[in-house]
């Protein structure tokens, strides 16, 4: 086996990891790792995340990408749409991304290249509360799905290198268009980030819950509440760049959500008694739906 | 140390653990489990999970509840209330439950008991979406939150016994009245229920997503959805019955969520660019809310 020249851009949580996973599923493979600034390079270095360490101001229409076998750009949705215009229109590079939304990455490519490119966009979800070159793990993309959308020309050849790349990291790999990717991620990442902010902020705004939350040095929750708040509040830049991008779809899926609710609280107003049927029906959907979507065979 | 005779009532997952954790902590006592079906007692005997197990129909106000020293009611809450009126108005049996909410209990201890009683309310915070007698497990209450909470009249020596009880098992303690109980649970517990089963059912009614799920038989979720619908749909009698007990504040938390729902969607409606300073302080105040309720002193 050659040796191959894989440039990661963006060294976080999710390019730092795969830096590490590569490091020791794909042995000939030699990693440049790109960061934003000087205190990430010392950090991504001090790890030894990747064999080499480039600053992103380096990085233009006129950078070497063509001496790449493989790039990957790791960084927000809005920060790739940048870098698609200034990448070679052909030559021998694979190149992919780990963008949370599609559609419109996949516009950016279409634009972009000719026809028979070798862009294949990713989105191998295993992203975390974590964030940062510090919190990398080689592990992280054990047994993910990696969700895989192909361009308009997206070459055979680009699809198959990339999707291998994928299952010798640890993923299993599903094809979606851009439009199936970001209608089912609103309501299966974005709309639960946006659920479980909301209910942190509404607790902590209740008194009661404030006095006796500073009456104790202990935490008061169980289980289901600290499932439930985990993805509050996390990673803030990554999220609104997220919603900007998918913005659409993350509004149905709100307005879905609040059609529930509404519902719901129709059920609970005050002087009416609970009623058991319609209750019982939403607890069963939950339930069947629960395992359908996570394919699980767990009991009750 | 003479033995003591405890009576369980109601052997599910948090009755039949806790038995479990009597028997391996507390060597001096002796478990006698009730439960409501034979198939029940068949289960609870094959896993030795009381020393003797009697069938719900033999409790009646007869029934010789002053032998016991220590009795437990871990049934749902309207069931623990129509026990209270049976019990032994004095004697030296300790009385405690496991009750999800606390006001109509502690009414009900209130209208039965006279001055200095020995019954203490308790609320283990260790509840999971399993449920049952196969569920039980002897580590269920290991470092786990557990709510005391006094009627009118409760005795010092039932609040010491009860109190060191729980230490004992490997809980730890904290005092509430029933309205704080009750208010907070609402918003910690009750709350993030609803929240998580109205998600499941907004995620699987939508077509785009319901395509993808029936194209693939392994699982299409990261770890946000998977966490934030561990708690839908479970045990549905349990919730009804809690919801009953506590629709007042359950309905005031869901309100407060609503606004709170209203003011994001109105952020995302079509047409308006995302605004990213509302946004980072619904962020910033999850971020910081989770640590302070969860005493936690994580990294982002």
């Amino acid at each position: 086996m050659t040796n191959q020249e894989v440039l990661i851009v963006g060294m976080g949580l999710m390019g730092g990891s795969l830096s590490l996973a590569i490091k020791e599923r794909c042995k000939n493979f030699r990693v440049t790792g790109v960061v934003r600034s000087e205190n990430s390079k010392k950090t991504a270095e001090s790890m030894h995340l990747a064999d080499e360490i480039l600053l992103d101001s380096s990085l233009s229409v006129s950078f070497p990408w063509g001496n790449y076998d493989f790039i990957i750009f790791s960084t927000p949705v809005d920060s790739v749409i940048r870098y698609i215009p200034m990448l070679p229109k052909s030559g021998k590079t694979f190149i992919t991304d780990l963008g949370s939304t599609k559609k419109t990455i996949i516009d950016a490519i279409n634009r972009h290249f000719g026809e028979d490119h070798r862009y294949l966009s990713s989105h191998p979800m295993c992203g975390s509360e974590f964030s940062g070159p510090a919190a990398a793990k080689v592990d992280l993309y054990d047994q993910k799905l990696c969700i895989l959308t192909k361009a308009n020309s997206t070459s055979i050849d680009a699809y198959d290198f990339i999707r291998g790349f994928w299952e010798q990291i640890g993923c299993w790999t599903l094809d979606m268009d851009a439009k199936e990717h970001d209608e089912t991620l609103a309501y299966l990442s974005h709309l639960p980030h946006i659920i479980s902010t909301l209910l942190v902020d509404t607790a902590i705004e209740n008194e009661t819950v404030k006095k006796i939350i500073n009456a104790t040095d202990k935490p008061i929750t169980g289980g289901g509440f600290r499932d439930m708040s985990r993805i509050a509040g996390s990673n803030f830049e990554m999220w609104l760049s997220i919603f900007r991008e998918n913005q659409t779809y993350v509004y149905e899926s709100l307005l879905k959500y609040r059609d529930q609710l509404n519902s719901i609280l129709e059920d609970f107003s005050n002087g009416k008694p609970l009623e058991e049927t319609r209750l019982q029906s939403l607890w069963n959907l939950a339930k069947e739906g629960k395992k359908k979507i996570q394919k699980a065979n767990e009991a009750d």
